[in-house]
């Protein structure tokens, strides 16, 4: 490991800092698995250093991508991780950390997200899905393939099942159109100061049911096969066009300047900007 | 309206039987409003008699159903309310109260749908939602006219809010599917046998939110003017037809001959599936 780390030094991305145990093994093992996965496909990230990680003046906010593009013949767009941590007035820190993969339109398989949102030591919200590419309405096929026989459901059951967690809306409209039907988002809260009540959820719960979705999503959807014509190439890519651009707006647009400033937040988008 | 009565006597459906005041007084008001609304625009019901009203050979269960169809100068497609009661073997009931509002193809505007679903006398679940005809990731203006600058989601969180109240999954991933992402989708739980509790509740906060949905429905979908083109009309019929016999078939295709028998279910769902 030591000669693997010379020649192949880790990214900020892989720190993960700030959050527990459990919540960085999970990220870490979530990027290692694909990247272990997906290896012959996936290029090295190009991202400009003050890309891969910045801070703002103070150093209360800190940020870390990563971003890795794939050969024209996989069926992998790119992938992408973050971590941000800020500082919060009241003394304590809001920590968000998520990775997405995205395919590209020689299939029509799912995309993969999950994020994990903590603005207190007891309190957590869980976003993972695997968000389609098609109308489901339309694709009946597209429904039962996906999410019907795949069980997804019942990771979203199981959490479901515990009296610390809660369904999550969030007030995005867009992004509750964008993600499935067994979208698993939820708001985990525990008693009072017990951190460590947090922490065992996430490593005993969160983190197999995360896995088992990215195990479906590395197996199924971008390893596997699928049949796709050359008009729905078309209106995938158009489609994809939409929800990646929406999507960085919403997550990033209003975020990245208010914590870093404007100058910094437009070298991030325009970054990005030229993998989306 | 004695003589009133006389000439148009009122149907079986809005008898509504077997559920309390507040229930009926809720799904009579919405038919009423309706009919008043649109009544230019809807043709009289032809379901032949034994469509309309319907029962077991037993009695122990009984449905009553009510389609209007529309003038094809309307934007209205038709509109369908129906009433199920069954007795369950604990001696309690199963009631379902339903009514959707459908639009024709020379509209994109959402539909209406609402649904009361009580199964005990303090347990409740309701569905209420102007269900896109779109796929909303592609259509931004669409999200934002009907379900943005609407507030449906307030209405959503006013029910939230409620401690008797929590979010309700359907186990049909079709129907999570069809629905809009401000879809209030709830399973309403008062104390053990305080029916009045429920009927509060259903009185002070469901029946007011419906109403003020279905106003938004009446005013800005079924008589709001929406400019779509011949090849958007083609998709829209496309799209329309699908979600018709799926939720049919969802709804009813499992229910009826298990409640009614082959024979009777088939009737119904024929006479149905000329409007659908």
């Amino acid at each position: 490991p030591g000669l693997m780390n010379h020649h192949h030094p880790r990214s900020k991305l892989m720190e993960f800092p700030y959050v527990s145990a459990p919540h960085r093994n999970l990220m870490v093992d979530i990027v290692s698995k694909v990247e272990a996965h997906l290896s012959s496909s996936l290029l090295p990230c190009t991202l400009p250093q003050d890309v891969e990680y910045f801070e703002n003046e103070s150093g209360t906010a800190q940020s870390a991508l990563l971003v890795r593009s794939a050969v024209p013949s996989s069926q992998i767009d790119f992938i992408l991780g973050s971590w941000l941590h800020c500082g919060l007035p009241t003394g304590g820190a809001l920590n968000i950390t998520s990775f997405s993969g995205y395919l590209n339109s020689s299939t029509d398989a799912p995309n993969f997200l999950v994020e994990l949102i903590q603005s207190s030591p007891t309190s957590m919200i869980l976003i993972l899905d695997l968000p389609p590419r098609k109308d489901l309405v339309l694709h009946d096929e597209y429904l039962k393939t996906f999410y019907e026989d795949t069980l997804l459901d019942d990771k979203r059951k199981h959490l479901e099942k515990l009296v610390e967690v809660k369904p999550y809306f969030t007030s995005s409209l867009y992004i509750r159109s964008v993600v499935s039907p067994t979208a698993i988002m939820v708001r985990i809260e525990t008693g009072t100061d017990e951190a460590e009540q947090l922490e065992e959820i996430v490593r005993d719960h969160v983190s197999p049911i995360a896995k088992e979705v990215l195990q479906i999503w590395l197996e199924l959807c971008a390893c596997g096969k699928r049949e796709v014509e050359q008009e729905e190439m078309i209106a995938l890519a158009k489609r994809d066009k939409i929800t990646k651009s929406k999507t960085i707006e919403i997550d990033l647009g209003s975020n990245l300047p208010r914590l870093f400033g404007e100058v910094a937040a437009a070298r991030v988008l325009e970054s990005l900007k030229e993998v989306y």
